[in-house]
Order: structure tokens, then sequence, then C-alpha cells
């Protein structure tokens, strides 16, 4: 009889995946699951003990997903050890080699307090973002510097009329990075500069946003350089620099920043419906644990596919219970325009921030007009 | 006419999609993608001039990918300058935003010696690894220590018998991380020492891998943890630490490891075959971009779908000519048996590392004879 040492707690997360086919397939894709999520074994060369007994996952639940039982919710354990300390294996527990099988989903996970515990998650969260921008209730506003190739000149020119026409964060588009139209240290300079002399006109609490698409061994150095320089906030995208790396962005308290979840690279996760990701899951869950204030995700109507129901479950996602950790900012965007508002609104009160990007060049004649009619129109909700 | 500061080279990368759909959705979806990648912005209202021009995606040509016209390849260019210098952008141009589009796939890229040249790439390669194995023709020899929940000790006794029956690189388990059952630290000192004690006594050059499955902020400092003390290798999942990190690992002349492509969290971009990227892309291009010397992927008939195709085209990805960069060497596993290495032979050669985990277990009485029958079977081939 081995046991493992020290001995385990007992404790175990359960994560809720969906498995295509019939339920004798689906049995034995969430058996395999078990074994492939930790031992990684034959099961009957395991020594005797612990590690069959408690280390391999468990089938809690099975039951159908839909009436044509063709595919089935399956609920299944993990000792909390299997997770170690972080965020990086906590991942690999719940979906490192199962990602290569077809026909599993990651629907969502429920964490013990003692797991959840060990995360920061988002500094801000809703609350803080709030406080920051100096806005209790109304939806928050956030535009996108753009179009890759414009000048530093060009870029901090918008981000001051945006910021002079009232929008909250303005951050860099995703495909600025380091490129040599906007080098990433004279951007950030000229845009911060930009946002605080208008904030200085207005009296508003506008931030500028840069974003951290860089390399790994220089993302922390210029986080901070950007914190150093007068940003507010960094737009991270975890599918290109992981997760972790957006963990580690959110808890350095140097930096004491929101940070705002893009969505380049981690598509794929959730774009085939049998396989990856809830959206749920991903834009909530995984977003919050990796320490995202704000998610950014595409509307549903805009130039993405997400449905209006995914959207509504990121919203849950974002705000439901997960121990200590704070509710965090939907961000839709991706083809939003001024006439959208209210169906949107509708959607998702004002715990929202709305992303308007290429949109918001047409609302009037100028950067500023269009968004003082924004401005004005977020005001005015009641 | 607003041109770019500084002037565009003019030169030109490659990406070659396959969209889904008829020619008209293709077509749309291409024009999509030349836009989504690089300005996100509403063509009409976009500065004239070089933006236009040559900053968005152009596409060079456009064909049936098969007799049904039911999806095309096109081959779109993008300027070498929209890439930035390093690999976090240019994964954003060649898939951000389009991962979160449907029916989108990456088939290969192609990159100008001007890009290539900023990449160092396998640091190793074939030749290399070769050489610190003294192993200048046979297929090399993989293992992983397994199963999670084993002991410090129990997992160092394995990594001793195999390497005294001559497994070239004695790797753990990716389930591995930082847990209470085998603490990164002591379980490295361990396992390294046992490996050296073992080369001792065969005169072999048998190396130990530790997996990387670490925190961002800790990943570097761990890897010359591993260094000084011993091990060989870096293992190294970037779906879970980013690519970016396994290229910064990689490049560490202080490290100056061999690194392996773990493929944990990465199977959700191949899974699905009209999304994501091709095998040939990710775990071939991708992987030599990010540095690693051998790449991880499961064969096919074991316990994972890829196909033989599949896993033929990802030699092609570890071979075929991509600048300066190494050729580097496909490492298959995922349920591998004795009884498969003749038919794995047949199709890869001897330019191979055979992966094999529990599969080891069940050659012979013990791990040292099932790893010398191994050993043997590949030193006897000619």
């Amino acid at each position: 009889m081995q046991r493992v040492t020290p001995p385990l707690s007992g404790e175990r997360f359960t994560v809720v995946y969906r498995f295509s086919g019939n339920r004798e397939e689906a049995q034995a894709k969430a058996w395999d699951a078990c074994i492939e999520q930790t031992v990684e074994f034959p099961f009957d060369l395991l020594p005797e003990g612990d590690i069959p007994e408690k280390i391999i996952g468990q089938i809690e639940s099975m039951n159908p997903a839909n009436e044509d039982q063709s595919s089935f919710i399956a609920r299944i354990s993990f000792a909390v050890e299997n997770a170690g300390h972080d965020l990086v294996q906590l991942l690999n527990v719940i979906f490192g080699n199962t990602s290569i099988k077809p026909g599993v989903r990651v629907e969502e996970f429920d964490l013990p307090d003692s797991m959840i515990n060990r995360f920061r998650g988002p500094r801000f969260g809703r609350e803080g973002l709030r406080t920051l921008l100096s806005a209790p209730e109304r939806p928050l506003l956030c535009t996108a510097l753009k179009p890759m190739g414009l000048s530093v000149q060009d870029l901090a020119d918008q981000a001051y009329q945006f910021a002079l026409g009232g929008i909250d964060i303005i951050k860099d588009d995703h495909g600025l990075a380091d490129q040599v139209f906007s080098p990433f240290e004279e951007r950030v300079q000229r845009c911060a500069d930009a946002v605080a002399r208008a904030n200085q006109q207005t009296g508003y609490h506008s931030f500028y946003m840069p974003s951290l698409g860089l390399r790994a061994d220089q993302l922390l150095e210029k986080a901070h350089f950007a914190k150093q320089n007068g940003a507010g906030g960094l737009l991270v995208p975890p599918g290109l620099v992981g997760f972790d790396s957006m963990r580690m962005l959110a808890d350095d308290d140097g930096l004491n920043l929101p940070v705002m979840l893009h969505p380049a690279f981690v598509g794929s996760y959730v774009t085939a419906p049998a396989n990856g990701f809830s959206h749920y899951a991903l834009f909530g869950q995984v977003a919050r644990l990796a320490g995202a204030d704000a998610t950014i995700y595409p509307n549903w109507g805009g130039r993405f596919s997400f449905s209006k129901q995914e959207c509504i479950s990121i919203v849950a996602g974002s705000q439901d219970l997960m121990g200590h950790l704070k509710t965090i900012f939907p961000t839709p965007g991706g083809g939003m325009t001024f006439d959208r508002l209210p169906e949107m609104l509708e959607v998702y009160g004002k715990n929202v921030i709305f992303l308007m990007g290429g949109g918001l060049h047409r609302i009037a004649n100028t950067l500023v007009e269009s968004s003082r009619t924004i401005r004005e129109m977020v005001e005015n909700i009641r």
C-alpha cells in the first residue's frame, strides 16, 4: 500500500467537462481524462494506494448535455495537490494533454477556497476601476489607438482627442507592439502625456493603457517603464504571452495597475464548439484567476461570431462567486457601433465597458465630438 | 498621401491560410484577415498612402484546397515591419484576432531571411543533440518519470534505472510541476544526480530534463537552478508558459541547454480541422522559431488522434528549409509501445526521438532491462 508523502489533504477541486459522443463513448473519454490529466500511466501498473485511489481524477457525475444524448456533462474531481501552487499547473491539470483530444470541452471549474486563496485575482475589479475613474455607476468607455502604421505623433494626437472627449480608457490597438512606426517607449511616453494633458483640461480621470504583446524577457521591464511614464493600465494578450504572465503583471505591487485581457491568439480555445473552453470558463473564470480586471471579447453581431448567449455567459463568468475573487468588467468590442449601444445596454446593464474602435471614428466630425457624444450618452443613462 | 516613418523596406512575409467556404466566402474571409491582422480599421477611413497600400495584408493568390471547392488556400503577404522584432508580434500578425474567427487555419508561413535572422532558433538542433549524446546516427530514446504522486526518491530511482539501461533523455512527466509529492528543487537535484551516477557506470551521456511548467516570475530562475544542479535539458510547454518564454529559455547563453517542446494545452490549435494551425506550422515551424531542439507530439495510433499523415507533416516542418534555423527532432509519443517501433522506424527513419513512457514499464521485468532492450534495438538498426 503506497501512500504519498506528505499525506494528501483529501480536498478536491472539480472540472466540468463536456464529452462528445454517446454515453459509452463519453464515459470512456471521461475515464481517459481522469488518467491523462494526472498520472498518464497504465492503470494496471499503478502502485496500489493513494495514487489510483486519490491522485487520479474521479468521475463524480455524468449526465446527458442535451436531449439527443450526443454529448455528456461529467464532473471530474482532482486532488488539490495535483495542481501545485500556481495557475500554470492548474491549467495543466484542467486541460493540458486533454486539449489534444477532440470532443472535450471545459465548461467550468469549481475550486475550494484553499485553492482560490492562493490567487490574488483581479487587483481592482469592477469597484476598483470605478473608483480610479470616478465613475460609480455608468458604463465605462474604452477605445483603441489605430490603425497600425501611424506615427507616435498621430497616435498621441488621437489619444488626446479621445481623452478630451471623455473616453475613460484609451488603449493601444493590440496590433501595436514595438514596431518602427511607433516604438514602444516613445509611444507610451507621448500617449500617456497626451491623456494627462487632456485630463487637466477636462477634470476627467482617463488613462492610457499600452499593449504588452512583448518579448517574455522584456515584459516586466517594459511594464514598469510604462508605469513610470504615466500609463494607467496594461493591456495583456495571454494567448500570446501566457496566462501566468498576465497574472504576474497583475500581482506586481510595484506596478499596481489594472489589467485588461485581450483575446488575440486565444480564439482557438473557443471557436470549435466541441473542443477547448466554454466562453464562461475562459473569458470569465480563467481571466479572473489570471488577474484581469476587465475581459475583452467580441460582442455578438460585430466582426466576429460569438453568439448573444455566449456573451451573456461571459458576463456570468465575470461576476459569479469565485471565493474572494473580485468581479470584473465584461468588455465587448470587435466592430461595435454607436447604434448598437441601446441594445447592448439592455443586455449588459451598466456594469460593462463599451470598447469602440473604428466605430468611434464615424459618430461625428471629429474624434473629440464623437467621444463627447458617447460620453454624454452613457452619463445620461438612468 | 500619408507615408509611414521610417519608410517601409518593401519586404514582405507570407502566411498561407486555408479559409472554409465557397470561393466568395473564402475571398471575403481572406480580405477580412488582411484588415483584421493589421489595421483593424474600416478600410474607407484609412488615410491614403502606405497604410492601405502596404501595411494591410495583400492576397497574393487564392486556389481551391480540394476538389469540391469547400475551402480555399490563400497566400497573404504582410509588411515585415508589422511583425516588429519578435515572436510575440509575429504570431499576433499571423493569427492574433483571426484565431477568434471560425473557418481559418494557418497552413504554413514563409519568412524572408531578414526576419528569420532575428531568431536564433534551435541552439542544438539535430546535430547538436546527437553530439551531446554521442549518438551520431541511431534514433534517440526518451522516457518520462511518472506517475504523478511518487516521491522524489521513487522518481530518482526510476531515473537511475532508465539511465543505467541507456535511455538518452529522461524527462519529467509534464504533470510533474512543483507539488508537495516531489518539489521542483529537490526533484531536480536528486534526479540529475541519479542520472550522473548511472552515466559513470555506463559511460553513456544520458541526461535529465525537468519540466518547466512553472510560474512566469520563477521560470528563468528555476531553469538556472536546474542547470546549476545538473539538468541536461529543459522540457517546456509553450501552451502553458507562452511560446516566447520557450524562446527566452532557448536563447539564454547562461543556460545553454537543449529545449524540448511539450504539447500540453496547445491541442486546441490543431484539434479542429478547419481552425487553428496545421501540425506542420505549429509543431514544426513555430517550434523552431521558438527555439525547440525537439518537438513532442502524439504519434498516430496511440492514445491521441493525430493521423499518420499529420505526423509525417510534422517531420517535414521539423526539417524543411527555414533560413539558417537548424533542423529539429520529431519526438512522437503518447502511448507508444515496443511493438510499434518497427512501423515507426519505417516512417521516421533514424532522425527521430522515440518517447516511450508507460509502455517502457511493460517490455521486461525491470526498468533497466526494458531500457536495455530498446537501447539495443535502436543500436542495431542498420
